[in-house]
């Protein structure tokens, strides 16, 4: 839909809009990673020539948050300064310079405070904590199914894994423009979920959701880096109204660093017990997260922790014991694949030492506990299209991996993961009985179609997928189709971009209004049969136009399912992937040669779409393998928050990536369509991790696989020491008793 | 609506429009009034830096015209030149100062003509004609009612007037921001008619009219003179395609007078016969428009110019001769009045002669002629409502004008005038069976009321009224209501802002439209009695939203009508005014001391707007009768294409304007409104002139009514000479037998 305006250059990203009378926008920081604000002096910046409005933490005193359980954050700084880089004040100006030499000369004394700058110390919890209730955020303790495990134990396994915190680096710098007409706000945001930012608009400025608008342009790549509301977007609201002109403001490449919310590092352990012929009895899984500075989405990924694992294997008895610290960095929050990717790792790493130590090979091992279809996890997940044991018999076959696992020469070598992701949550994140997802249709006299989808495209290619189920429907080519997009005044509510959702939510949506336009036209030319554009003229004669809706709203229970029990998620994709790699054990470089993916699609409404989203799956996951750290100074300083110093995956880099789609028609799914956006990041990084210990013999615990890393192991091996770099057990963490959920309720029939 | 953001700068006009990447374009112009094109190099100024792309009228060959049967312009010149300042070749660069350097780079060679720059000269036909058919364009014999005088004239005058052409002199000068979307042409323009606009494009740009998004941003002030399509339209619409990049083109002040479209040059002659009582018995009315180069909208001014004078009087037997000619001069077009205000200087003052001829009082003559409500006139207009005779004794009553008429002292004097209007016209341009306004409501899921309106503002006030109307059959106050207009892409069709016809069918429309959600609301929350804004969520929880739509089209015959025949207007205004003036004899110079104005607006929708109107109406009718000459030189040069040069008046010199309303409550207007955007200029020019006769004795058959005109006619006066200033009798032309119309057909009933 969009590629050519992208292409061209012509789409229109926040910071292309200008308007007239516009001011810029700049926000003052934090230079402490821990300290009390003492006084704020705002006056010589107010009085600079040509600075329209200047604000403090008193100015936009609500605090707010993206989840309802963590209504944590504040604009600006109130009474302390949490991370370096928290937004402390903000001005307008008639340019960027002068906003900026107005920055200069706002006076902020500060009392520093002994940071906690690790998860250790967050453990520890010496000085005054992050927050006033201490550093421990959430524990989450939870055992599943069978209280022991169903058979005596032949063989047991624990291993620690420590995953480093990286973060989105989306190509557009996050950017805001505000204006106020008659006392209502109206926002242009790289936002990944308009209507969640007009809720909190209008929670901060106590106005009703009716007198806010937000409009997400074009945005260049989220990744859920623009899923919280920000204090960007709530200043240049705020300035705009106190100067009563349109106030842009734009963040720095450096900001983008601070602002973050990105993946959080998690120190792991996992124990898993077997019996000799390599059915997996019993799973525990331990979690710790750090968090950063605030709540942000991290109650979640404290939950998604655990939560994947058994929508891949079958878990008799599973316990998962998962903690957030909050920390004085930049807050962590939800980065593709969302708090999954970090125990996917550990998982699939560790089952590759198992598959090891009993003497199976990696397949094997996997297929011998394969999640079945139309089943419910131990967990209580409702798995109902699964084309897991495709995936794995089409990328094993495909990568030749039983042919090359533990026979190609030393240096080079190959590795197996699975991956599972959700197609949307269950419930909102605001809980309430509206559908998730509605789309209009308009047919105009003239012959138009227009669609309205509140989905926000952040890249993803959101846009065509709606377009495309209408087309589809109508039997018109897309292109005759005009879609309007991510503008809570002009398009119906949608939950927004996360989760991969909209595929599958506004995807059935679309389909459904389409549908609905197809009977009311059929209906209003008496059913005769006609091509649908003639059809269409008939039909829209009387009132010039004619409307249709369609929404969506994950059910109780799917069609065709024959389990039970509730599950966050209508559906779930599936993947499997081969990493073949070639390692310089003198340097300690890896050089990825070929990744085979295949991946449970459901079925490919637009097939270069699921294309592009593997590969930029696969292309993010060898960046966080590889390369990526978002990691702080001792002075809370970020290490490196510049594209020529954050290490991420260039094209050159990137290896030739050999895609299979399988295609499992979902019941629930629209035209039987699942996720492709996060799930296929998943597999990837423990796929090359047991990549390298096949070509090596080291074994890469901890992210990302640096040369350094290598070289390190590649030492300890050559002295006789366990040849692996990653951390040694986990930290002693107050867990709770976990609470016990059994696999099947009184009156239920569990199928698996 | 708008007044705020107006007042305060922050209202978007077509020229505050910036796109990333935008080009600016500029029209090169002849020079000449009339020549043929030798040849156009635009070779050095293509290959200057920063260029973009050039076009001349090879580039843009279709033709096109605002009325169907006058396709007679091409965006650029092909052979010819008509006028100077015809658009010969336009440019897009990437700087405004580029664009206009190109312009000097492009070498035009021209074989000049005689030109033909004068109504005479037109007539007299000599060297070789504008066009190729002749300089005649269009000339129309009607005759109407019966065939002779029902009695035998007891007292027959005859009189000869000319109206000086003027603009419309909009404070916004015209601009059209143009961006191609795959495939797609978007246009901003400060248009008065989107969808006609829209119309025209697709027709040169062989597109389907739904290829075309035409948006009318906050147009400034139109008059009539941003009715018709453009040069700058298109071609910023092709530099734009060629470029593959937007195209902004903004006229300068000095343009826009070229551009023009405004008010003929209209030679008159009227002849009446008469009972010595002061009972009319017949009208001849001859008319002879100077219609610049082009046809733009000059049939329809052509009838016009006879039209409706009989909606104030009754005519028994009425006959109109009326002709346009070609010149070589900037087209004219509609103007506010739109080709009524010249006959009805014409009549009025004719009438202030007859009246004083036969010793009887002007409003007594008028009042013993009136054409009542409920009948139809000689030619067959259907007048519906008409508070006119209480127009002209309330107006009579507070201007004291019976006290005062003959009364006052030398070089004081009073006069009187009526006036009367259309409520849009029966009969869409183009014709079709569609309404001519349909308007859209949208109830949200949070609350939110969206009324979607074609109709556009050109700061007349429409959207307050499409607004005040939904609010009013809602119940909600205003302020909470949002308005999308005049965007052919999100509004539903709308004619356009011409013909005074927004009020009464957008308003009629948008009134339906809020009946008809009214009612879906009312079932959807079984009939229950509650504020509508509880009611609305309730009706909206299942789609989330709902839609309600309303139209009008004239109807064949309005509700409680008595009589018969086929109108051009659903409906008609009424008014009276009285003009009193102070003149200094030594200096010419006149001020108006007092406008009493009574207006017959059906009912006052919104009164601020109404009186504005009003005002507005008066200010122009005084510009018009005193100041403004859109003339030109023997060279085809404009004599003063410039605020500075061309006069109009000042604030300062606005008179004390008292205003009447008169509410006869139209059966079909909405909630009984009818027009006042155009009638109330009408009567103020004849009124003015009646009154400096009643203040100097000099009779002013002439517009502008200049000191030096008046000095010229004390001059005479005071030799003896008849002291008028004013054309001698009427062109020799070449009028076909008038057509006769009896007043009823066979089995009509006419009631007056």
């Amino acid at each position: 839909m969009d590629a050519f305006s992208k292409a061209v250059g012509r789409a229109l990203y926040a910071d292309d809009l200008r308007l007239p009378g516009m001011l810029y926008g700049k926000i003052l920081r934090s230079p402490h990673p821990h300290a009390r604000i003492l006084s704020l002096d705002t006056r010589q910046a107010e009085s600079l020539p040509g600075v329209r409005a200047v604000v403090t933490g008193r100015g936009l005193p609500v605090p707010y948050g993206i989840l309802p359980v963590s209504q944590d954050e504040t604009a600006l700084a109130m009474e302390k300064v949490r991370y370096v880089g928290e937004p402390v004040a903000a001005v307008a100006a008639d340019t960027e310079e002068t906003a900026g030499r107005a920055l200069q000369l706002i006076r902020a004394e500060y009392d520093p405070l002994p940071p906690v700058l690790s998860l250790e110390e967050a453990i520890r919890g010496k000085g005054e904590p992050v927050h006033a209730k201490g550093n421990l955020h959430k524990a989450v303790s939870l055992k599943f199914g069978d209280a022991n495990p169903p058979e005596e134990p032949e063989y047991t396994r624990e291993d620690a894994f420590f995953y480093e915190g990286n973060t989105h680096l989306p190509l557009e710098e996050h950017s805001a423009l505000a204006l106020w007409k008659k006392g209502r706000l109206v926002l242009y945001s790289s936002t990944q979920t308009p209507f969640h930012l007009r809720k909190i608009l209008a929670k901060v400025f106590g106005l009703p959701e009716d007198a806010v608008r937000v409009i997400a342009p074009k945005v260049g790549g989220g990744f859920g880096g623009k899923l919280d509301p920000f204090a960007h977007d709530l200043c240049a609201s705020k300035l705009a109204r106190d100067a009563g002109r349109p106030v842009k403001i734009t963040l720095t490449r450096e900001e983008v660093f601070y602002c973050h919310r990105g993946r959080h590092p998690a120190w792991m352990n996992i124990r898993t017990s077997w019996k000799k012929t390599g059915e997996l009895l019993e799973m525990r899984f331990r979690s710790c997260l750090d968090g950063g500075a605030y709540g942000s989405f991290g109650v979640v990924c404290t939950y998604y922790q655990g939560g994947l694992q058994p929508t891949t294997y079958r878990i008799p008895s599973y316990t998962v014991e998962s903690a957030r610290y909050f920390t004085n960095k930049p807050p962590c929050g939800p980065k593709r694949g969302h708090g999954t990717p970090q125990p996917r790792f550990a998982l699939e790493a560790h089952l590759d030492k198992v598959a090891e130590e009993l003497g199976l090979g990696p397949v094997e091992l996997r297929l011998k506990n394969l999640a079945p279809p139309d089943s419910t996890t131990v967990n209580r997940l409702r798995v109902t299209s699964s084309g897991l044991r495709e995936c794995v018999e089409k990328a094993a076959e495909a990568s030749g991996f039983r042919d090359k696992f533990r026979k190609l020469p030393y240096g080079r070598g190959i590795g197996f993961a699975l991956g599972s992701y959700l197609c949307g949550a269950a419930v909102p994140i605001y809980w309430n009985e509206d559908p998730h997802s509605r789309v209009r249709i308009r047919l105009d006299a003239k012959g138009g179609i227009t669609v309205f989808s509140g989905a926000t495209d952040i890249g993803q290619g959101s846009d065509t997928v709606v377009v495309w189920a209408v087309a589809e429907i109508l039997g018109v080519p897309p292109e005759k189709i005009r879609l309007v997009a991510a503008d809570t005044d002009r398009t119906p509510f949608d939950l927004g971009t996360y989760s991969s959702r909209v595929t599958y939510m506004a995807g059935n949506a679309a389909r459904e209004a389409a549908e609905n336009l197809l009977e009311k036209v059929y209906r209003r030319t008496g059913g005769r049969r006609m091509p649908f554009e003639k059809a269409a003229r008939i039909a829209v004669e009387k009132e010039g136009a004619l409307e249709s809706w369609g929404s969506y709203k994950p059910p109780l229970k799917p069609a065709n399912f024959k389990g039970s029990g509730v599950g966050p998620s209508p559906a779930y994709s599936f993947c499997a992937c081969a990493a073949q790699v070639q390692c310089d054990p003198r340097t300690g470089r890896v050089r990825v040669e070929r990744i085979t993916f295949a991946h449970d699609i459901g079925r490919a409404i637009h097939r270069p779409s699921v294309e592009g989203q593997i590969e930029g799956a696969v292309h993010m996951a060898l960046g966080e393998a590889f390369l990526e750290e978002q990691t702080f100074h001792p002075s809370g300083l970020h290490r490196g928050p510049g594209i020529l110093d954050y290490k991420f995956l260039s094209s050159l880099e990137m290896p030739e990536v050999k895609l299979i789609l399988i295609e499992s028609k979902d019941p629930g799914g629209p035209f039987g369509a699942k996720e492709v956006g996060q799930g296929p990041l998943l597999p990837v990084i423990p796929a090359v991790a047991n990549a390298i210990y096949d070509a090596l013999g080291i074994r890469m615990d901890k992210t990302p696989f640096t040369p350094e890393n290598i070289l390190l192991a590649l030492e300890r091996k050559s002295c006789g020491r366990i040849p692996r770099v990653g951390p040694e057990g986990f930290p002693d963490i107050p867990f709770p008793e976990p609470t016990h959920i059994p696999a099947s309720l009184p009156g239920e029939t569990v199928p698996c």
